[in-house]
């Protein structure tokens, strides 16, 4: 830890936990005075921290801060991405502690977003101060915090066309992933793609008694479950037709070095409480989370939920499910197909309703620029010489695909979370160690960028 | 319309709307303090129109309303039976005028419970006030009004084993179903059984992020979907092993019979505004309500039901379904398969846990009885001649079943009731027609009861 850090750290967690206070939920309108707030206390700490031309920038949605520091056109410059909107808190009542009230546990920080992305983004926020304080900057930084990102980033889209002017960079610097351990750094080169559909089934046009009606009219909660259950086979295959037709494969020899990363699924299944995993047949588990594509169902309902017995055959039943997309795999053609196969399989007597929530593009990204390297030698000096292991995350953060196509830039994802982090879970959390080893880890990039670029 | 109901009715009208902005509904313990106020509502008018020894009679559970008249114990006894619990008005945002301010439009009554069984059972209240005010009241008469008709009737069989004395009788009147039409007036005699269940499912031990772990391990929704598709056939046959192995078979001329009551499969269609039936293959719609036993599911949920997207894998998933039983079909049996059958088609890496809710046993009332007999005249006479139609209705009345058993009694259920009239769904409604010939057809089978028994 350096001394500047040493002297700081009870502030910069002060400081990160004001900014766990606010509920920037961005799914969910209510909270839009919060999504605001966020973005207001992420310029104020750029300002503070030394950072020029700082604006919260309004777009059709929620809005994203900018802020930079250029201290000389002939340095490469770091566009540092992150965002301060969170997952919702719910289910509520599975938290330990209040979700948007931090909390400090055996020196982890408990709350919402504390690990995705607020903790996680905060360290660039903090080694930046301490480079301007330290006088120790060696290239430009452009920060860009969008507060749309669990919701898919809808508007980063075309806030970067406006501003490509501004926003032009050597690299994209990213901390929203997480490493193997804190004893194993890892740099995530892989990221899932995602297409979120919603489906809505209608039957007859108003809930009726399941007894005067019972066994004559298709009902719609019925149906969903027949619609759901048939795409996946026995073997966790997805049966929607030309899913897998653009999926990459990887040769054997890539899945052989995969195979090395340190993993026990003892362990993985101790930690979740389930005595079978499951998953596409023919992959192991870490390749069923990386390198293949899968669907899975994030909310079901319809009819009565509350408590005790209703009988009743309601009008409606819902659904949303998103597939994780692999390489080579386009969201936009998968949200299509998907639509249309859900249209062909709805049974008679329903009338069916697909749309698409969002999407992301899968992305891989290159071991060989000089990027990655400088992040590759600025783990091995915060790491007492431990090299990184590259790997695939199954997470999705679209914006990557964007900022390649968009501005022709690769991002270095250099994430300090861990699985354990129960990130879009209740008991979200962030360790302080990993929290602070980043800012670290981040100040030794500049570095090491600087020399080698 | 007897002179009497004609100079009354107003009032008539004006009591049931007090007892229908009364939310007595049982199946949610919030609504506990109204479940005794409608109770009490329905002893006070007891009292008022004439009954004797009239008391709020407490169980286990919600209150039992008795009150009696025994005019000379050598005379028929008749038992009436109502209920003043009331189904969930949810969804409410699907009522056009509040669930519990009764509203009149075009002379029907809208409101939670005005057909199912406030008003029906009210009818009884104001016969029995007519005849006391008119002293035409021929045979005794004894009132037992529950209030946990709607969640099974849990206490029911308690209170009868407690006061079989008191409740000694000749015959159970109900009126808790519906007929063909205002013109076509029929009798229920046959009831369908339930068995309602509820099904949790529990995959990983919290919820989790779809993109770390999608692929990798069993989502309790997709496994929902699944065992739930499952359980019937592309036929419309459930699949529950044993399910069917005691179902009455009827003779083609009972089938027959029944094909003659008048229905239109069109007008049925429109109504639901749904393109095509569906149920059991080789049944017409109106036997596939009546005669064939039925699965539906009453309600299902997990993950994230909220506004957008959520990218989660639920630790949980949750079904309540219900099946419809008919005669010889046990419900303590098919619960016992069914928990056996779920059970046994979990997929690995998913723990269940199956729940009884409740049961009820299904019925059929001969139609040569006194009784019958008697109610039969009592339509003739009050529908100019028209003889009622014996049909059997696809809902359940458990306790019609528990009457015989207990008291060794046989039920009359003269229902006045519409399919059109949405009950447990939102804008229930009962005609005030109905409800005043109701009234006088009532009476009439005390005169027609008491001159043939």
């Amino acid at each position: 830890m350096t001394p500047y850090i040493k002297e700081h750290k009870d502030r910069f967690l002060a400081e990160l936990f004001d900014l766990l206070r606010i509920p920037s939920v961005s799914t969910d309108v209510t909270y839009q005075p919060d999504i605001n707030k966020a973005a207001a206390f992420i310029a104020h700490q750029l300002n503070e921290a030394g950072a020029d031309k700082v604006e919260v920038c309004q777009t059709a949605g929620n809005p994203v801060v900018y802020g930079e520091k250029i201290i000389d056109p002939k340095l490469p410059t770091v566009l540092v991405y992150g965002h301060y909107d969170v997952q919702p808190a719910d289910p509520i009542d599975l938290w330990d502690t209040p979700p948007f009230e931090p909390t400090l546990k055996d020196n982890k920080i408990y709350a919402r977003g504390a690990s995705d992305d607020k903790g996680q983004m905060y360290m660039h926020v903090k080694a930046f101060e301490s480079m301007m304080k330290n006088n120790t900057l060696a290239c430009n930084v452009k920060f860009m915090i969008e507060g749309e990102e669990e919701i898919g980033s809808v508007n980063l889209g075309q806030f970067i066309n406006e501003r490509k002017a501004n926003l032009d960079a050597d690299v994209i610097l990213i901390s929203d992933t997480g490493m193997i351990s804190i004893d194993t750094p890892s740099i995530t080169v892989g990221l899932r793609g995602l297409s979120y559909m919603e489906i809505e089934l209608t039957g007859p046009n108003r809930d009726l008694h399941s007894g005067m009606y019972g066994g004559a009219v298709q009902n719609p909660l019925n149906a969903m479950a027949e619609v759901v259950a048939s795409l996946k086979d026995a073997d966790g295959h997805i049966t929607i037709p030309g899913f897998y037709d653009k999926v990459e494969i990887l040769s054997d020899e890539d899945r052989a070095k995969m195979a090395k990363a340190p993993f026990s699924l003892d362990d993985y299944k101790k930690a979740l409480a389930i005595e079978k995993e499951f998953g596409e047949k023919g992959y192991s588990t870490n390749e069923r989370t990386s390198i293949r594509p899968t669907l899975d169902v994030n909310g079901m309902w319809g009819g009565y939920t509350g408590e005790g017995a209703k009988t009743v055959i309601p009008s409606k039943a819902y659904a949303k499910i998103s597939m994780r997309l692999v390489p080579h795999q386009s969201w936009e053609e998968i949200s299509e197909i998907f639509t249309k196969h859900i249209e062909s399989i709805v049974p008679d007597g329903i009338l069916v309703k697909v749309t698409t929530h969002h999407g992301g593009t899968p992305v891989v990204i290159p071991t060989n620029s000089t990027e990655f390297k400088a992040a590759s030698n600025a783990y091995a000096e915060a790491f007492d010489g431990k090299e990184p292991i590259p790997v695939r995350s199954g997470g999705s953060i679209p914006i990557v695909a964007l900022f390649k196509e968009e501005l022709g830039l690769d991002s270095i994802m250099m994430g300090f979370g861990l699985d354990s982090d129960a990130i879009h879970s209740p008991n979200e959390k962030f360790g302080v160690d990993n929290f602070l080893k980043g800012i670290e880890t981040i100040e030794l990039f500049y570095k090491h960028y600087a020399a080698i670029k």
